[in-house]
């Protein structure tokens, strides 16, 4: 089966990278906007008995939803085969349950929409918090593709004496697993409340630091906040400048200088959403996985 | 059976007027964005064992779409009933056929989208081209709301010696509609080509014109360079200044200045967007049609 790839747009620069890896036909796309905004979109070359993937970038997701959905209805009408979506970064997994009565859960309606447009799906370490696995909201196969190694490989040839930190206990999970992958230490900060607003962060065992690089990692870096405050609690402690790796680089339009201004060595992310902090690529890991939905697809027969 | 009604951001105006029409309750939604642009929806509310109105605004609809799914979904879990839709404007009726090679058919994948998360929908003068009914892409019952009767009023109250111009051949199914309500003529222009580029109007019949205020009607005014050339012709002919009547105000930045700087008496369109030129209340026909639904399910059993 000839495999196609296509790119949603923004999402070009990883598809490049994909569609060298996975030895797929880069299919074009031509899209613009009518004035009342609504999306045009055009498949440029022939998909016919291909298996297709799309590539999609989806920060900012709800102005993309709809061309992807259209796009997916598209390549079948058009003779595709099986149509799987890559979305390095899979947004709408926050809202998981009804924490205040009233509330929609969005994780269910769009884990429903892509279900019901996509053959597979692959993501990159999807903000899993109550949901364990992605099949939880997810019913067709859904892969999450780890940025450990990766991100590990990149601390073993850039950082010096390096010890993982992670900015709060949520981050512990990424944190230890890139850790071991680096074969080097880490630490959690904790979270110390005084009263109703102030919080204190707390470095757990400060000797185990010294003299080593600190190396913040979170999953998702978006205001920024929690990690320009552990910079500047480690830096504080007179410890090397950390350098700060987020997964995924939302980034509100002030996060990178708030870290810059909170005395951080070096600001990098994977790119899993284009911004200039890319460093890490994970299209590897990505591309296994791809190939591995569609041996699992070709066995399971469907 | 207890009839609420909701508004998605943006519909609030057409909202208010529709819920005192309807005599429905007004339930309150909490929308807010995450920091990636993600979507936060709360039903304010309670709607167990309700009939659920929901009022969208449809203009740059891909960022409005999700939440509209999203919150159709909410609905019923909650405990809804017959979940409808009022879209006074409905996008993507225009690219109702493959064109050229590979392009997505987005009145069908959209048709789709909605009929899936909505028991019915009601819309005000849908671009129906190609398509002939609403039907055609939509499998849920959909109502196609005139503004003729609406936009003849306006003329009948507001316009000494109307005469109801078509900017384009396009334009005759709106044009003759509203001529006849209002009791006046109309006329059409005619576009004749002089070679690849050049556009000239042609007025057919000038001497029935004279003596009589003009007033262009289309359904959708979005760039308005049709309309502004017809403004210019008429001018140009001697006539009064016209005035411009749009249904649909899709308005690009700078459409309302070129029909004013063109000499355009006066610029109305009807409430379906919200928009400084919404002159003309469409909520009445609406909202008869609303109920229409509702006794054409309830008839059903459905």
């Amino acid at each position: 089966m000839t495999l196609s790839i296509i790119s949603l747009p923004g999402a070009e620069a990883c598809t490049g990278l994909l569609a060298r890896k996975l030895n797929a036909n880069r299919c074009g796309l031509e899209s613009r906007r009518f004035p009342d905004g609504e999306i045009y979109l055009r498949v440029a070359d022939d998909v016919r008995g291909h298996d297709v993937v799309v590539v999609a970038q989806l920060r900012e997701p709800d102005a993309q939803v709809p061309g992807m959905l259209f796009l997916a209805d598209a390549l079948r009408e058009l003779g595709a085969g099986r149509v799987g979506l890559v979305a390095p970064y899979l947004p709408y997994m926050r809202q998981d349950a009804r924490f205040r009565p009233g509330e929609a859960v969005t994780s269910r309606s769009f884990g429903k929409l892509v279900s019901s447009a996509f053959d597979w799906l692959v993501t990159v370490d999807p903000h899993l918090h109550r949901h364990k696995v992605l099949d939880e909201v997810y019913r067709i196969p859904a892969a999450a593709v780890p940025s450990a190694p990766a991100i590990a490989a990149w601390v073993h040839q850039r950082v010096a004496r390096p010890v993982i930190v992670g900015p709060d206990e949520e981050s512990r999970q990424w944190v230890a697993e890139v850790a071991d992958l680096a074969g080097c230490a880490h630490t959690v900060l904790r979270k110390l409340r005084h009263g109703d607003r102030e919080i204190e962060l707390v470095l757990p065992d400060l000797q185990a630091l010294e003299g080593h690089t600190p190396v913040l990692v979170d999953d998702i870096i978006s205001s920024a906040h929690t990690m320009a405050g552990a910079v500047r609690k480690l830096g504080a402690a007179g410890l090397a400048p950390a350098a700060c790796v987020g997964v995924h680089a939302v980034f509100a339009a002030d996060a990178a200088a708030l870290l810059q201004a909170a005395g951080a060595a070096t600001v990098v992310s994977c790119n899993t959403l284009p911004h200039p902090s890319n460093a890490i690529d994970v299209t590897g890991a990505i591309a296994e996985a791809v190939r591995a939905q569609g041996e699992a697809l070709s066995r399971s027969g469907s």
